[in-house]
């Protein structure tokens, strides 16, 4: 494609507002301009990069028999009613009237659609497993959209449903997405996690979250520095074990101690002079209409979720300082797990705390704290112990194997086990082999098609500008002619152009009259694989080539330029 | 594709509501299913074909130099402010407002949004001209969406738009585009015209709509039995020549005549017994602000969009009976073009009332009419003649060539030159060659890919199902195993699958459990061209090969059928 002909609007200076490298540098080589806040139009080379991009998932989709469809973005009101998503989903989900002041959703997930459809299309077991997908916009109304692509309000995705007899078919069928997944993000250049997610409210089973790995991701992800295990933070498992053995101290009496004034772990732990480590945090939850008195140690922290996954919660929040007092007889900062038999509520242990040796606690009563506590000992020998806290870095890896790290990342796609949550609320049954109505079990599938765009180049850059992987480049070699008003250089260049197109290779022709500094800085920016520079001694047949990541330059023959690239690009 | 692994849902009766052989056929073969009102649902057949169809579009934007990009559906109000169609657009433009109370519009078109890129991006008429297209769901509230994929509320587009400094470079770009959908229909396999259209009321100029000819279209097509001239029935051009030679007739004195309750042409005609082609029909209009009464034959209708057209008017509207009386001094049926020089009237005369000999007309004086009209000698001299009525089927075609007749056209695409409405509303100038800033010129073109689709089907249908053109049929071999509990028809029909597959031919293999005679309804309700069926003769590796349209039947060995298949591919 002549460059002179086509829509690269490349800039000089970091656009106002793009904070990180893919939103400034998408901007800046001329692949996308904001429409809105948060919606953007893709321009010809970004265009391109989602085609190939949407071509590599659309081959791993179609490689495990998924089938493509399309369906509309507007969606009936009633089914997100029925499914109870139309108030859950809040201010996110986009929302209009048609002329007949019936309510829609702009589609920003597809479950309750193809649910209904496949309801109204699928009776019997023989049709199933069934599996299907799209690629498609989606729209959701982002409290604060930022970062370019990476949190739009409309977006490109592609997503998959299947519909299964059992949960052997689905978790055979989970397998298989999980493998095309990784496929995809591995074609696609990208160094990413699968890593073990939160299934949420939904009545959900497993799930994973691919994830791009990027210091501006905006989630953490907790992984073995040996092994292949990865979990989000919230996730990550934590083991039932000491981390530090204290088992050869020798116990010492349990006794009461006045800490006038010391509220926090830190102010106790500096009055009482012992390492954090060693202090009892006890935690006052309401956990759906419970009061549960948690307790870790001083240096580790609460995990919500893991509250809520285990009590199979709805809400977990803290208990107010009225709450506590009421209760536990004493203040934020003096409640802990001893002599709570006859309060009216339950206690859980963190699995570290079972270690923990001469430790200090709350003693529930304003002003003064137990030391010395050994849990074995001091508490009630039906205690419940849990993992109830947050990994951290250096923890042992759950499967055994090396220490966990922590690692930013971008969400570029999860894979879910939705269960029979949607089948049952839209009353998608089908006859099973015996005969019998039986509610169909879900998965579903999503890939974040223009968020992956920006994540590849969150990978692929450096100072000049993008630095695209060839399979998704917008084009594979980068003609420039240096002065086109010279007209050797001119005729080699329009010669060299027709050639490579001749062979199939796709190229963009910086045609243009600028200066070579501006093509070469706009050639760097753009970050197409190979560049082919005619200049100076076209007279003599010579032209340049080099390749963009690297900074690898030569000197190379015209009549050698076809073989050159072909060889680079196999 | 296996069919038990895909969802092809067909249905034996015509759906309620489906009024067409596009709808009920696209329903009960199982390429679509409705979501709400006007919004559908593409199931794998229906996208496989829309992809075939969008293939073809990209290719002829390619070779003629458009860039391919993605704009989004969600487009600030503003923008539509600026150009006056927030409120031009009416309740067909679909809108919403966002979290934070912004008004958007769900893109209907795209000319705002592109033309305002377009603005910020190019400011030199180096960039110029500048195409650019998208294929993409549009958004238009229909008061009445019906005939399935033909009048649909959410629907696939290609919609390219132009650039330029000049008017001769829009010229230039429109050839192309008219060719290359010339391309895209012929490629397609439709029977379609290129008719001349109205540009309506956004200041635009030439524009032609693409038609695909069929008796469900919305529109009436005016095209010549013996050249290629095509006109939509609003815009066919009469010329200015005697239909039928009266000039022997002897001019008989002009005579005030009482015609007593005689309102209508016909009864005037049948009162005074002369056929209706002898009597003026007189009819005033308000054009913009001025009364015009405008005179054709009894047997021509007046065409209210030639006259806007004639005038530059915005409005053109019938007279109230009040105003005519007061005027003309006499009622509807009374009214007439002689002695009007002092009334406040224009009078404009058709082209074929020239030609009339001892016609009749209205005598401004309620139940009488004059008789023995002629024109030159009855009207004013200076009186203004112009092509203002209807063209009728047998009327002479106005390149010279034959005569007209009437078809009926599904609108597939349009080319339009727009001219500088939008970039003068939004304010895209450029900086031409001399300096100086000028206003880009632009043109736009629509594909309705969907639609396009369905028009397909009207014309490729019979009583069994959908007869598709193998260059965008779902697949191109149908393959059917008639009893697939019998081990030597199920293993040769997977045998036969593999082989085809390996050759790169798409096959659909039924591999269903159902009775033949389902496979078989199913297979010509569906449409793909050619049918591979392996039944009783499977020991001796006999199958039998089908054609889908000729109903052409052969045995075949089955070392055959790929090359008897490639055969009929090629």
């Amino acid at each position: 494609m002549k460059q002179s002909q086509t829509l690269v609007p490349t800039l000089k200076e970091i656009p106002a507002g793009a904070d990180i490298a893919s939103h400034q540098l998408l901007l800046r080589a001329g692949f996308i301009r904001q429409t809105a806040s948060g919606i953007y139009s893709f321009l010809p080379l970004g265009k391109r990069v989602l085609r190939k991009i949407e071509e590599i998932v659309r081959d791993e989709m179609d490689n495990i028999g998924a089938n493509e469809m399309l369906m509309p973005a507007l969606q009936p009101a009633e089914l997100w009613k029925e499914t109870g998503r139309w108030n859950a989903f809040g201010l996110e989900l986009m929302r209009m009237n048609d002329r007949h002041e019936r309510e829609f959703a702009l589609g920003a997930t597809h479950e309750e659609v193809i649910t209904s459809l496949i309801k109204d299309e699928v009776k019997s077991y023989k049709k199933l497993p069934l599996t299907v997908y799209q690629i498609q916009s989606k729209f959701r109304d982002e409290q604060r959209p930022r970062f370019g692509l990476l949190r739009g309000r409309e977006f490109l995705m592609k997503d998959a449903y299947s519909f299964h007899e059992s949960y052997a078919s689905l978790d055979e069928m989970y397998d298989k997405m999980y493998e095309a997944y990784s496929n995809i993000f591995t074609r696609l250049g990208l160094n990413f996690r699968a890593v073990i997610a939160d299934s949420g409210a939904m009545g959900g089973k497993d799930t994973h979250e691919f994830m791009a790995l990027s210091e501006v991701g905006e989630d953490t992800i907790a992984f073995s520095d040996t092994s292949s295990y990865a979990a989000n933070i919230e996730m990550a498992q934590v083991l039932d074990q000491a981390d530090d053995d204290q088992s050869g101290e020798e116990l010492l009496p349990l006794d009461k101690v006045a800490t006038p004034n010391q509220k926090t772990m830190e102010q106790v732990a500096d009055y009482l002079k012992h390492p954090l480590a060693k202090g009892l945090k006890s935690l006052l939850y309401k956990v759906d209409e419970t009061f549960l008195l948690v307790v870790t140690r001083g240096d580790h922290q609460v995990n919500d979720i893991k509250l809520k996954n285990f009590y199979q919660a709805t809400t977990v929040e803290l208990a107010t300082e009225a709450d506590v007092e009421e209760i536990l007889g004493a203040g934020f900062g003096s409640i802990g797990p001893i002599d709570v038999k006859n309060k009216e509520v339950d206690v859980i242990f963190d699995f570290a705390v079972r270690y923990v040796v001469n430790a200090t606690c709350g003693a529930n009563q304003d002003g003064y704290h137990y030391v010395n506590v050994n849990p074995e000992r001091d508490f009630d020998p039906e205690a419940k112990y849990a993992d109830v806290r947050f990994v951290q870095e250096g923890d042992p890896s759950p499967d055994g194997k090396g220490q966990i790290q922590f690692a930013r990342g971008i969400e570029i796609g999860q894979v879910f086990k939705l269960g029979e949550f949607y089948a049952d609320k839209l009353g998608a049954s089908f006859l099973n082999d015996q005969g019998r109505a039986s509610t169909m079990i879900m998965g579903c599938y999503g890939v974040g098609v223009s968020r992956t765009l920006a994540a590849i180049v969150e990978q692929y850059h450096d100072e000049k500008g993008i630095t695209w992987p060839s399979q998704i480049a917008p084009f594979q070699v980068h003609l420039l002619v240096l002065n086109s008003k010279k007209d050797e250089q001119k005729q080699l260049a329009d010669q060299l152009y027709a050639n490579l197109k001749a062979q199939g290779i796709e190229v963009l022709y910086d045609d243009r009259t600028d200066r070579a500094g501006v093509k070469f800085a706009d050639s760097d920016l753009i970050g197409i694989p190979y560049r082919v520079t005619v200049g100076k001694r076209a007279d003599e047949g010579i032209v340049e080539c080099k390749i963009r990541v690297s900074g690898e330059q030569s000197e190379c023959h015209k009549d050698d330029v076809i073989s050159y690239v072909k060889s680079l690009l196999s």
